[in-house]
C-alpha cells in the first residue's frame, strides 16, 4: 500500500474473487497495522502490531482461533485462544529471540490500559508471533526493546507499508527478500458485503520451489543466477493473521484458517520441517464482554452451508499476500555481508 | 427409573447440586432413550438408542461435540461431529463387534425417514458407540441384528430402565455388573432453570479401585470375597452421552465434556489403557437447519464466565450415573459360566 | 498400472524426485491392493482393499496415524489409530452409505483369521474409508455386500488397476471422472533406498478450479465445453492412503500426512466444505506384536532433521496420484443418465 | 523434602505403589529443581526451575510432550514441543505476568550456553509455565527479574524445598496456602526398576471441594472456620511437570500425561473454568541429538500393553504431590492483608 507497487500492478491477478478497497487486512473495518523497524549495517529487525479493533480489546474481546500448520515455532498465547476462543490483546510480530521481551512489553501495555487486570480481575493473555530473521539480522543481539513494541502499537493505522519493514525487515522468503504482505477478498452474503483480510510475515521456502501464479519461475531464476542464489536448507517460517467481519464461531474460524495452507502451497511451499507456520484468526462481528452479566447472550453466526466462499477467499488472499510480501520488499544487505534480493528486480524477466 | 432402586435410595447423595425431576438424561426436554435386549444362556447383549429430540434430527440438527478420554475404542461418527459441530442422527450404543451392523441399520433408518439423502442432498453421518461385553456375552457370534437397532429407536421414551438392559445387558464395571446408568443436575441461569443430563454405558475398572462416594469399598469387597472376584486386567470401556438445554457452542460443549473424566476418577478409575472412553454431547437449544437459506443466523450461547456451574454438574451427574449403572444391574450369569455380581447384593455391608 | 496409460505417459512429470519401480503404493514392499466392482446401468460402485503387509496384521501391527484434512466424512476406525498409533486390519474403501456393511464384513474377516479375538484377547478395530459416489451410483440402494469386501481383500496384488474401478467406479473429480490413483517416490537415507507410496480415492472439486501441473486447464475446459460441464456445488471427498518403509513414529507419520494437502492444493483444490478428506498412513518397518512379552522394545526411527525429503515426496506423489486417478478413468454413464467424462478425452487439447 | 514434614508423615498414604527414594521428581536420575523466591510485605512471588538432565539439553534433547487439561493459561513453548516431541531447555515456573521476562531470561541463558544458536543453527524454544499468585502477591508490579530465573537454574539440586517457595511463594490452593509439591512412584519392568516423578505448582480450587484421601474435609473446615475462609471464585491454575526414566515415545508420554487429571479430581477439583492446567512431560531415556548425522536411529520404547502401571503411578503421584504442596506450605500473609492458612494448622483436627 501507500504508493508501493504490488503484485497486481504487475498484472498478476490471483484467483476469482474481488479484493477489498485497499486489498488489505485493514479492509476489515477497525483493523489497524503498525510497524517499528531497526535497520543498520548488521541489525535488520523490527516489530509489527495488528490491532483487531479500535476499542478496548481486553474489555470487548473478539472470537478468535489459532491454527498450527507446522509447529517448529515459538508463538505465544495460543493455549488460551484455543480454550476460550477469544483474543484480548493486540497481536505482535517480531523475531524469534525477542518473543520474551515482546510479550513482557505487551503485558505492560495491557496493564497500562486496564487497571483492573491482576487486581479486580484475572490476568491477560499476550499474543506474540515470530519468525527467525537471523540470515540478515544479528538475532543473538536481541535488539528489540519494549519501546519498539509500544511504538508499533501506537503507529497502527489503516494504511501501512508492506515488504521489508517492521517485523518483516530481516525476513527471507524463497531465498528472496520476504517480509510483510497483505491482501483481502470481498464476499456477498444475503446481499451484504463482507471482507476477509490476510496479513503474512513471510520467511520460508527455497527459490527452486517458488511458483508465481502457477508458473515455476523459481527454477528458472535459480538456474539463471547460480552465483546469487546458493542452495540452502529451508529453515523459515510464516505467520498469518486472518481477519474478517463475517460473524464466525471459533469452530468456523478454525476451519477457515486451515485454508491458509492452500495459499502457501500454490506459491510452491510443501511446508518445510523447520518452518513455524501459525495462523491467528479473528472475527470482528461479535464482541465478548469481559464483564458480561447476562447468563445467555445473543450471537450471529455464519450459515456453514455457504462457507466455501470464505474458504476460497482465504486461499486466494493468502497466495496474494505472500506475493505482495516479496514484491514490496527491497533488496537488503545485512549481517556478515548476507544479502537478499527483491523479486521486483527479476519480475520483468519472468 | 421405573421403579428401580437407585443409588440415592441407599442414601448416597453425590455432590451439591439438585438433580432434575427424574434424575435422568431425559430430564432434558425432548431426549428419549430406548432399549433392545438379547438374553439367553450364552448371549447377553443388546442395543440402547438415544433420541436427541422429538423431531427430524437430520433436518433440524443439534450442536454437538465428541470428546475422546481414551481412544482404545471403535465409536463411529466422530470425525464429522468434530468438523461440523452437529449431530444429525440418533445415537446407538451396542457391543464392539456389532458397530458395523448397527451403523448399517442406522443408515437404513435415516434413509427411510429422509428420502432426500443421497439423491437431492448429501449422505448422513451415523453415530454408533460401543463397549466390549465379551466377558458375559459370546461376542464373536455377533447376534445383534438390524431389528435390534430399529426396535431400540422405536421404543425410546422419557422413562427407561437402567442397569443390565439394552446395550448394558452384558457389561461389567469394577468387576461387578455394569451397564446403563443415568443422572441429571439442574442449573439456574438468569433465574431460569436448565438441565444437564448424563447417560453412561459402564464397562470398566477393577474391583480393588472402586470408590463409593469417597469410600474405598472396592478393596474391602475384594478382600472379603476373594473367591468371587479374581484379579483381572482392566479391558473395559465407558461411553457417556451428555445432553443439555443450555445453549452452548461446539467449543463450550467440548469444554463441558472434558469434566466427564472427573466423575469417573471419583469412582476410582485412572482411565485404563484398554478402556475406550468416548463422550458424545449435544445441546437441544439451537437448531441447525439442513436447508438453511439465510447467510447469517441468530444463536444463543452461554456466558462462559458462568460455565463452572456446568462443569460441576457434569462431574456430579457422571459420578452418580456410574453408580446407578452398578446399583440398578442384576447379578448376571453369561457364557462359559462367567458371572458378574450386582452391587446391590453388597451395598448394605458397605 | 497394468497397461493403463498414466499421466507420465502424457509427458506430465510432477516434481523433482524419482518414482519407485511401478510408481505405485505397492512399491512399498508388502503392500497390496485389490478391487471389487459393481457396474451396471444404474449401479456404479465398488470396494478397494489395501493390505499393509503380507502377514497377520492383527498379530503384527504397524505404526500408523490418521489425519483429517476436512472432516465432512464418515471414515471408521480413526479413534483407536490415534490413541494407540497402530493399524491392525486391512483398509477398506467404499461408498459412504456402505461403511456399516463394510465394517461388519471386515470384522467378520478378522474373526475368521484370528480365533482369539473376543475370547482370549480384546476386539478389533476395523478401518473403513468412504466417498460419496451418488452422482453416478444409486447410492441409496446400498448394493455393496459382504462378498465385495472379502473379494477385494482376496484379489489384492502388487499390480492393480487405477481409475474407474473398485471403490473408484462411481467417483467424480473436478466434474470429470475420478477414482483410484497411485504414485510413489524414492528417498535415499544413509545410502539406502526407501519409498513413500500414495493411493487416493478421488471424488472432489469443480472443473473451473482444476490445475494440471501449474496450468489452469479447468477454466479452459469449462469455457470450451459449457454444455457438458454444468456448474456444481463441490460435495466431494478424497481418501488418501500413505505407505512407507521408512521407520517412522506415529508423530512423524502425522507430520508427513499433513503434506498430503499440499498435493491437493496444487491440483486446484481449496478443500471444500463438503469434502471428507482423510489420510491413513502407516510405516511397514517396525512391527508391534499383539502379544509382546518384553517390557521395553527396540525400534528404529527416522532422523527428523531429514524429514523434508519425505515431505516433498508426499506432496509430489499425492499430486501425481490425483492426476492418475483422472487420466486412468474411463468416461462413465451412471444413474439417471448422469455422465462423467474422462480427462483422457481432453488432455491432448490442453 | 529437606526436613519438611510431608503428607506421609501424617500417615496419609496415597495409592498402592511405592514411592521412589525421596518421593520426589528428582528420583528420576538427572532431574534437578531450584528456586528463587521474593518475599516481603506485599511481594510474594518467585521462580522454580526444573533441569531435565545434567548435560546440555539443547544438544541432547529429550522426548517430551505437553498436555492442556484446561487452557485458561499462558504457558510458553508448547507449540514446538507438540510438533517435534522434544524439550530443549530447562522448564521455568513463575507468576503469570512474568512469563515474558522469564522467557527472555531463559533465551539469554540458552544463548550463553550455546554459541551456535541463531548463527550456525536455528533458534531455541524456551518453556515457561505460570500460575496467577495475585491474591497474595502484587502481581502487577512484575517484580521477577532476569536474575531470579538464572538463580533458580543455578541453584537446582536433587534436594529442594516444597510448599511456599520459589514459584510457589504466592500461590493458593483450595483457599489454603498452595505452591510446590512433589511425589514419585516406582515401577518394575522386565525386573528392572523405573520411576515416574511429578512436580506441581498448585494454585486452584475452593476449600469446600477439598478432598483428603477420599475424605471431604474441605466442607468441614469451611463450616468450622467461616470467618477465615470466604466463598471465592475459583480462578486458579495448576502446572504439572512429569518426568520418567521409562523410555516412552511422544505419544506414550501424551497418554500418560492425561492421567494427571485423575490425581487432581481425587483432591476435589472439577477443573474450573479459570484454571490454567498444563502438563509438561519428558522421558530421560532416549537422547535426541541436535546434530544427529545418521538417517535412521535406534530407540527404546515402552511396551504399551504394560502402560497401565504408568497410568496408575501418575494418578497416585499427582494426588500426593498436590497434598505435599499444601502440607509443606506455611501460612502466608501477603498484599492488602490477604492471608492463606496452611493445611498443617488444621490437619490434626481432620
Amino acid at each position: 500500500m501507500k504508493g508501493q507497487k504490488r503484485i497486481r500492478d504487475y498484472n498478476v491477478n490471483i484467483g476469482k474473487l474481488q479484493p477489498g478497497e485497499n486489498n488489505s487486512i485493514t479492509d476489515v473495518k477497525g483493523v489497524k497495522v503498525g510497524h517499528s523497524t531497526i535497520s543498520n549495517e548488521f541489525i535488520k529487525t523490527g516489530v509489527t502490531a495488528i490491532l483487531p479493533h479500535g476499542g478496548n480489546i481486553f474489555k470487548d474481546k473478539l472470537i478468535a482461533c489459532s491454527h498450527v500448520i507446522n509447529g517448529f515455532g515459538k508463538t505465544i498465547g495460543t493455549i488460551q485462544i484455543e480454550e476460550l476462543g477469544t483474543l484480548e490483546t493486540p497481536i505482535i510480530l517480531t523475531n524469534t529471540l525477542s518473543v520474551g521481551i515482546a510479550s513482557d512489553a505487551l503485558i505492560e501495555y495491557m496493564l497500562l490500559k486496564n487497571d483492573d487486570i491482576g487486581v479486580k480481575t484475572g490476568t491477560v493473555n499476550p499474543v506474540v508471533c515470530e519468525c527467525n530473521d537471523g540470515y540478515l539480522n544479528t538475532i543473538r543481539g536481541r535488539y528489540i526493546k519494549r519501546e519498539n513494541i509500544l511504538n508499533a502499537i501506537d503507529s497502527a493505522d489503516k494504511e501501512f507499508k508492506e515488504g521489508s519493514i517492521g517485523a518483516g525487515m530481516g525476513m527471507s522468503c524463497y531465498d528472496l527478500k520476504g517480509g510483510i504482505g497483505t491482501s483481502s477478498r470481498k464476499i456477498s452474503i444475503d446481499n451484504k458485503e463482507y471482507t476477509i483480510g490476510i496479513l503474512v510475515l513471510s520467511n520460508f521456502g527455497n527459490l527452486k520451489d517458488f511458483i508465481l501464479d502457477g508458473s515455476k519461475v523459481g527454477v528458472k531464476l535459480a538456474d539463471k543466477y547460480k552465483d546469487l542464489f546458493k542452495e540452502e536448507e529451508d529453515k523459515g517460517s510464516i505467520i498469518t493473521i486472518l481477519a474478517t467481519d463475517i460473524p464466525m464461531s471459533y469452530r468456523q474460524l478454525k476451519r477457515v484458517s486451515k485454508r491458509v495452507g492452500v495459499g502457501f502451497s500454490r506459491t510452491g511451499s510443501y511446508i518445510g520441517n523447520g518452518s513455524g507456520e501459525v495462523v491467528i484468526s479473528f472475527s470482528t462481528y461479535n464482541r465478548i464482554k469481559h464483564y458480561e452479566k447476562q447468563g445467555i447472550v445473543d450471537m450471529k453466526v455464519f450459515n456453514e452451508n455457504k462457507i466455501d466462499l470464505a474458504f476460497r477467499a482465504v486461499a486466494e488472499a493468502t497466495e496474494e499476500a505472500v506475493l505482495n510480501s516479496l514484491i514490496c520488499s527491497d533488496t537488503i544487505k545485512g549481517r556478515d555481508g548476507h544479502i537478499r534480493y527483491s523479486l521486483k528486480e527479476y519480475i520483468n524477466e519472468l
